[in-house]
């Protein structure tokens, strides 16, 4: 059994857009149910999921363990796995880690962008590493199984966390720094502690992301997997596209901006171009990821190493961190 | 006109310690309403407030100028001015400092003892300095005049506060660490930027604060006052005991350990002494501000930097920093 799992979407979601997940063969996704909100305005984006699931069951599917997938595979529904881009909604409560991962979460970054009450965010100048709430919370991840990711956490605080967690971490949708110096790319030394403790990092469609941006190619995209997976091992990979369908530019000013400024930061972009760039043409939407298959066969990679990147290897990561640890 | 000013108490509230201010002639206090609380719950404790402002109007009434002092002082109450010892009222939004402040907010601590989202505490491991947020922050409380308190915040981000910020700042409860070094006192060039921006330190009477700790001695404090007003500046100082009469050590775990950890952080105490230690017998509460007067006066200070030491610096601070900026 062979899966197609896309480990970091935030589209404006709408039926369309879950039709065009079936037609691209997406069996489970990871969507962002934060950004900067409260755990109470988190709970209202779950109940907006609820309601998802109550009108599309013939596409969707909450996803809690691995083995939903199978079950949603089997039906020919994605499953929809919960995350949070920041730990806002634990607020300053380490009692809300268990709650939350009850109500479905799986995955929370430890911060965004900026300094968190866990960890620095990569555009923050120095970066002390993980406070002393952040180790008491890494503790409470792996205990309950809410799986750390350090997207948009800065270096060494993601060097840290990978170290100290004693189950291992992600980085759900990045690209190498080597190959695009954009800040949120990952440095080598943070992508080999990661995967050196058994992590994952899920290669990015995100313009800004990508080596010229939106012209950004398949082949270029494909060559920096083919680099990649050879220094770390093909198991520590696959993808976190970052896509943010039919999104305003509304909201990537509330991902930038939250409530914290009151002057506009335009993070990857600039005030000549403050909203989405345009995603490359091999990588519109949910429906082209047959591309990306299509790019990495044209690049010589077996057909168990195109499984592994396009889903297995984080099918057997939600296999294995998603529960209460064991004593 | 001379003033008897503390600015920073957290007591278990009451109409015993009301009438204490009065006894020890307190015209003006600085009381905690927020140590980890969130809006909400810090509205809950304004609410609290305004219960007791409607119950003793003999006794108190609610201060937000300088000049409410002095109506105050007429009447023979005492006014009592609100501060945060942490900006989790703040949570993750700029718009509520100016809400705060027509709510009644004068002072807010950066951070207390751990990183928060705009400063780094002073018993973290390392401190990069101000956040991001940080220095957005300290430009609206400038802006609509809230007092930046740095008591529990580590000594870079204090410097770098005190030099970012257009108005004086505040260590409104804290020791020199050279007398008693405990962490939370502040070091000589902490102090300095203080200090040199016009912002004024209060002499803490919190046991661990103090020179062998409950056993302190009153001269031992005064000689203490007297080397530190000829290094930094005679109008720079005040009173800022710290106390938190009548509380019981439920409250003191709650001050150190808030939701952040599900173990026990003893702070400045440990394991055999977790709760809150004795005061100094000079020092029992409100009804012995005459006591430090009477040890002023034996050090040799003249009668106007006495009334600056109890109240007066502290009076003309307020007058020049709870009113919006002007252009």
């Amino acid at each position: 059994m062979s899966y197609r799992i896309d480990c970091l979407q935030y589209a404006n979601w709408s039926e369309k857009i879950f039709r065009q997940m079936r037609e691209g063969g997406v069996d489970a996704v990871h969507v962002t149910v934060a950004y900067h909100e409260t755990f109470r305005e988190t709970v209202l984006n779950l109940e907006a999921w609820n309601r998802w699931f109550e009108l599309y069951p013939d596409l969707i599917v909450k996803g809690q363990l691995a083995s939903d997938i199978d079950v949603a595979k089997d039906k020919g529904k994605t499953a929809v796995f919960f995350g949070f881009q920041n730990p806002s909604p634990i607020e300053d409560d380490i009692g809300l880690v268990e709650i939350l991962h009850t109500l479905g979460a799986r995955f929370m970054q430890l911060s965004y962008n900026n300094q968190s009450l866990l960890a620095t965010g990569c555009y923050e100048a120095e970066d002390p590493g993980l406070t002393r709430m952040g180790r008491q919370v890494i503790r409470e991840m792996n205990r309950v199984g809410l799986v750390i990711d350090m997207s948009h956490s800065a270096d060494r605080s993601t060097i840290e966390a990978a170290d100290l967690s004693q189950r291992p971490i992600t980085i759900t949708h990045a690209n190498p720094h080597c190959w695009q110096p954009a800040l949120r790319n990952k440095r080598d030394e943070v992508i080999r502690a990661v995967t050196q403790n058994g992590g994952i990092m899920g290669f990015s469609l995100y313009p800004h992301h990508l080596m010229n941006k939106s012209d950004c190619t398949l082949e270029s995209f494909c060559d920096m997997i083919a680099d990649t997976v050879a220094k770390f091992g093909v198991e520590h990979f696959g993808i976190g596209s970052d896509l943010c369908q039919d999104q305003p530019d509304s909201i990537v000013e509330w991902m930038r901006v939250g409530r914290w400024s009151k002057d506009i930061d335009y993070g990857e972009g600039s005030a000549n171009a403050p909203g989405f760039p345009a995603m490359p043409d091999w990588f519109r939407d949910n429906r082209d990821f047959g591309n990306i298959e299509t790019g990495l066969r044209a690049k010589g990679f077996s057909d168990a190493e195109i499984a592994g990147l396009l889903g297995d290897n984080w099918y057997r990561f939600f296999q294995s961190n998603f529960t209460p640890q064991t004593a």
